[in-house]
C-alpha cells in the first residue's frame, strides 16, 4: 500500500499530529541509540491509547506492512531502526503510571513510562523498581522489556524479566492478551519471559506490571585499586565465592580510569591497573558485615588502596566515575562503539588480555568498564569516524570480540540485545538447529514477519553466507586469539 | 506401526531388558502420581544414553507414534500418564552426575538424577541445590524442570526454572541443542524459561546444568498459633510487607493441626485456628535479627503462642508435623486429593472460608496446608473411592476450588502442572487468543503432535464443548463462590 494511503487511513482516528509522514518529521527517528545505522521510516505513528494501537495494528497486518515499535530510542543495538517501508510506532505517549499498590508491592503502567518515573511515583511508599539500566533516566519501560535490561544492580536484583509480573500484550493483528500472573508460577508455557528480551518480535506491550521492592535502609561502597588487573578478576571470584552477593560489582581498568578522572576528579588512583566498586545494601548491620567481608577479600587478593565510602556523599562521588565512563569515552575520543559480552567469570583476565592484543593489532584503544559481578563487559573501542577505514576496523575489532566471548563459553550480549547489529554473531552463537526454532517461534506469534523484521534472528541464508565466508580449515572456522 | 514391528526396532539398538512390552511389566507404568487416572502405554523403553533415546525418538518420529518421558513418575497432575498407542520414555537410567564445579557454582547432570542427589554430592563443598519439592528424596530433576517444580524455599529461593542455568535438549526428530548460559541473560528468545514447565511438550531433556548455592550458616523456625484464621492470613501480609522474604512460610488449619498431631506429636497448639511455620536462614546474626522482627509481627497480628525454634532438633521438629501433612491425611481418611492453586495474599481468608463452604456443601473434609507465602494453596479433598460417588463430587469440589482461585486473580497451578488434571480449567484461565498462542508454539516445536500428546494445553474442540456446557447466563459462565 502507498504512503498516501497508509496516511489516509491512519488519519481516519488519528488526530493529524500523531502520524508523521514529512522527511523533516522522520529524520529524529531515524536510529536509536546505534547511531552507526540510520534510515527513515515510511511513516511514524503516535498513538496515545491502546485502542488506537490496536488499529495501527489491524491496518499493519490487513496491508502487510511492516511495524517497528520504538520506545525512548535509547537501545544500543538498533533494535529500534525504523524499516524504510514500514510504521515506527513510538509508544511514547503510552506514558500513563496506572496503578502503585503499596500492599501487593507492584506497578502497572504502560510502555511509555520511564524507568526512572517508576521508582520516582513509588518513592512515597518506601519502595522503587529495581533494574537500573544507565540511561535509566530516559529509557522506557517497554524498551526494558524488549531488551530484558539489566543496569548496575542486576547482580543481586535480576534483570528485567526477574522483576515483572505481568504483561498486556497485542498479537500483530490486534488482539489483546495477557500474560503472566501474581503469583511465582502461571500454567502453560512461559510466554512471560518468551516475550521479555524478544526486542519487539513477538508482540507489541501495552502495560507492563513490574515488582517494586523496599529501599534498602543503608548502602556502602568500598573501593579497591590494584596493581594487576588479574588480580582485580581474583578478586571478583573470592567475593562471589564467598557467598556475598554485592548490590554492585564494577571494574574499570586504566585507560577508563584516567579518561575519568580527568574529568570528574572522583578520587581514582591513577597508578591503579584496574579499580573495583563494590557496593552492599540491606539493613544496617548486615551491610556493615558485608562490608567488611569485602575489604578483607579485596586485601587478600592484594589490593594496593582500599577505601570505604564514609557518606553517602563519598559513595555517590565514588559512583561518579564509573557513571560518567561513556561520556568521559567521548571527551578523549570522537567516536567510540560501546561493546556488550558476557564471560565466564574465569576467563576475565583472559578475555581482556585478548582485548589487548587486538588493541594493538588494530591500533585502537579501548576502555574496559564493566559489570564485573555478572561477567558483563563493556568494551569501549575509541575511533574517528572521519579517519578512513577506521569505522570498519572498529567493527571487526567488535566482532573479533564477541567472538571471543562465545569462545570463552559466554554469550555475544548481556544487556543491551541482538537488534541489527549482532545478527551476524547470533550465527555463530547458535546452531542451524537453534536458529530454526527461533524462526518457528517467530512464525508462530507473527507468520508474515511484520514485527520488526530483520531484527534479532538472522535470516537462515544469512548464516549460510557467512559460513560460506569463513569456512577455510573446517571445524575451526572462527579463529581468533587466545584459545580457550 | 504394530507394537510387534516397533519392538523390533527398538531391539536392534537396546538390550532386551531396556524395552517392555508385556502387560504385567507395563503396570507399574500405568500412572505417575495422579493414580486416579492410569492406562498402559504400548510400549516402555529404558534408555541408559543420549543416543539411545536420539534413536528412540528418530522411530517415534519416522513412525508418528506418541511419545510420553517420564522420570520418577510422582506427578501430581498425570502429566507422565502413558499414552495407549505410544512409548513411554523412561529416563530413570540416565542418572549420572556428570560434573560439580565448586568455582561456578553448578552441577551439570542427566535428567533421570534425584534432586535431594544433587545436593548430597554437593554436600562436601557446602553447596546444595535450592528448590525442594516435598518428592525431593524420589523425584528427579528432569521431573522438575518438566514441572518447573517449587518447593518449601521457593518463596526465598525460587522455582526450579530460577534455579537451572542451561538444558540440552533433543527435538521430536533427534536433533541436540543446548539453551541458556552461564550468564544471567542470553540472546535470541528465552528457550529456557519455555521449556522449564512445558510439561515434556516440547522437547527431551538430556542435560541439566542447575545452580548451586552455599549452605546457609543457620536457619530458624518461628512457630506461631493463631486462634482466627484471618489473623494468620494478616500476619502473612504483615511479614511481607515488613520487607523480609522468610526461608519459607507455611500455614496450616485446624484439621490438618489435629491430624498431624495425633499422628506425630511435633508439639502443635490443638486449640489453635491456624498455625504458622516460618523460617529464617542466612548468617547468624541476620537470621537473629529477622527471627525478632518476625516474632513481633506475628504478635502484633495477635498470634496466642509463639515457640523459637532452640536448636536444629526443635527446628525439624516443628517441621516435621507440616512435611508429614500427606501421609495424616493418608490416615483420617481412606483417600486424599490434593488441589494446587494459587492466590492473591490478600483473598487468602475469604478463599479458605469460600472452601469451607464447599466442604459443607459437598459432606467432604478439607485439610488446608499450604505454601503461605507464595500463596501456594494445597488443599487435600478427603474422600472414600469405596463410597459409591465420593470421587465425582469430590473432583467438582475440587474444579471449584480452582475456579475459585481464578475468579480470585489466581491461578490453577502453583507448581503441580496441568496434566490431564486440569485441562479443563486451563479453559478458564486463558483466552482463546492465549491458547491459540500455546498451541502454535506447541507447533514450532512439534508439529506432528507427537510429545506428551492430549496434555497440559487443551485441545480448541474441548474448551468448546465445555464453554458450551456451561454457557448459561451470558457473561456469568463460571458461577461460584465467593465472588471477588
Amino acid at each position: 500500500m502507498s504512503r498516501f494511503e497508509l496516511v489516509s487511513k491512519l488519519l481516519s482516528f488519528l488526530p493529524p499530529e500523531a502520524v508523521l509522514y514529512e522527511m523533516e518529521d522522520l529524520k529524529p527517528y531515524e536510529c536509536d541509540g546505534l547511531s552507526a545505522y540510520r534510515q527513515a521510516p515510511m511513516i511514524v505513528v503516535l498513538p496515545q491509547a491502546e485502542e488506537e494501537v490496536i488499529k495501527i495494528l489491524q491496518i499493519c497486518h490487513a496491508t502487510k506492512t511492516p511495524v517497528v515499535a520504538r520506545g525512548a530510542g535509547t537501545g544500543l543495538s538498533g533494535g529500534a531502526l525504523p524499516h524504510t517501508e514500514g510504521i515506527l510506532l513510538s509508544l511514547a505517549k503510552l506514558k500513563h503510571i496506572l496503578e502503585i499498590d503499596p500492599i501487593t508491592r507492584t506497578a502497572r503502567v504502560q510502555p511509555g513510562v520511564r524507568n526512572l518515573a517508576i521508582s520516582e511515583a513509588a518513592a512515597p511508599y518506601g519502595l522503587y523498581y529495581a533494574p537500573d539500566p544507565s540511561s535509566q533516566i530516559a529509557c522506557t519501560i517497554g524498551g526494558n522489556v524488549a531488551e530484558n535490561s539489566g543496569g548496575v544492580h542486576c547482580l543481586k536484583y535480576g534483570l528485567t524479566v526477574h522483576n515483572i509480573l505481568k504483561l498486556r500484550v497485542l498479537t500483530i493483528d490486534g488482539q489483546v492478551y495477557e500474560i503472566g500472573s501474581n503469583a511465582l508460577d502461571s500454567p502453560g508455557y512461559d510466554l512471560l519471559a518468551l516475550m521479555t528480551g524478544s526486542e519487539g518480535m513477538l508482540g507489541i506491550v501495552t502495560e507492563v506490571t513490574v515488582k517494586l521492592i523496599p529501599k534498602p535502609e543503608k548502602a556502602q561502597l568500598v573501593m579497591a585499586a590494584f596493581d594487576d588487573i588479574q588480580k582485580a578478576a581474583d578478586a571478583v571470584a573470592s567475593i562471589i565465592s564467598s557467598g556475598i552477593i554485592p548490590a554492585g560489582m564494577e571494574m574499570m581498568d586504566k585507560i577508563t580510569i584516567h579518561a575519568v578522572e580527568d574529568f570528574l576528579h572522583a578520587g581514582y588512583d591513577l597508578d591503579a591497573a584496574a579499580i573495583l566498586l563494590c557496593e552492599a545494601d540491606g539493613m544496617g548491620e548486615e551491610v556493615t558485615g558485608e562490608i567488611q567481608k569485602i575489604s578483607a577479600v579485596m586485601q587478600d587478593n592484594g589490593a594496593v588502596k582500599i577505601s570505604i565510602s564514609r557518606d553517602e556523599a563519598e559513595r555517590l562521588r565514588f559512583w561518579a566515575g564509573r557513571k560518567a565512563a561513556f561520556p568521559a569515552a567521548g571527551r578523549v575520543s570522537p567516536d567510540y562503539y560501546c561493546m556488550d559480552g558476557t564471560i565466564p567469570r574465569k576467563h576475565l583476565a583472559q578475555v581482556l588480555h585478548g582485548i589487548e592484543i587486538l588493541s594493538a593489532e588494530y591500533g585502537l584503544r579501548c576502555m574496559n568498564v564493566f559489570h564485573a559481578g555478572d561477567r558483563n563487559l563493556h568494551p569501549l573501542i575509541l575511533y574517528d569516524a572521519n579517519q578512513p577505514g577506521e569505522l570498519e576496523k572498529t567493527e571487526i575489532f567488535g566482532a573479533k570480540i564477541l567472538k571471543m566471548c562465545i569462545e570463552a563459553g559466554g554469550t555475544i550480549t548481556g544487556e543491551h540485545g541482538v537488534g541489527i547489529e549482532k545478527l551476524d554473531q547470533m550465527c555463530l552463537q547458535f546452531t542451524p538447529t537453534e536458529r530454526n526454532l527461533f524462526h518457528a517461534i517467530k512464525a508462530a506469534f507473527d507468520p508474515d514477519e511484520l514485527l520488526n523484521p530483520g531484527k534479532a534472528i538472522p535470516a537462515l541464508h544469512r548464516c549460510a553466507e557467512l559460513g560460506g565466508m569463513h569456512v577455510r580449515h573446517g571445524e575451526d572456522r572462527f579463529p581468533t586469539i587466545p584459545r580457550f
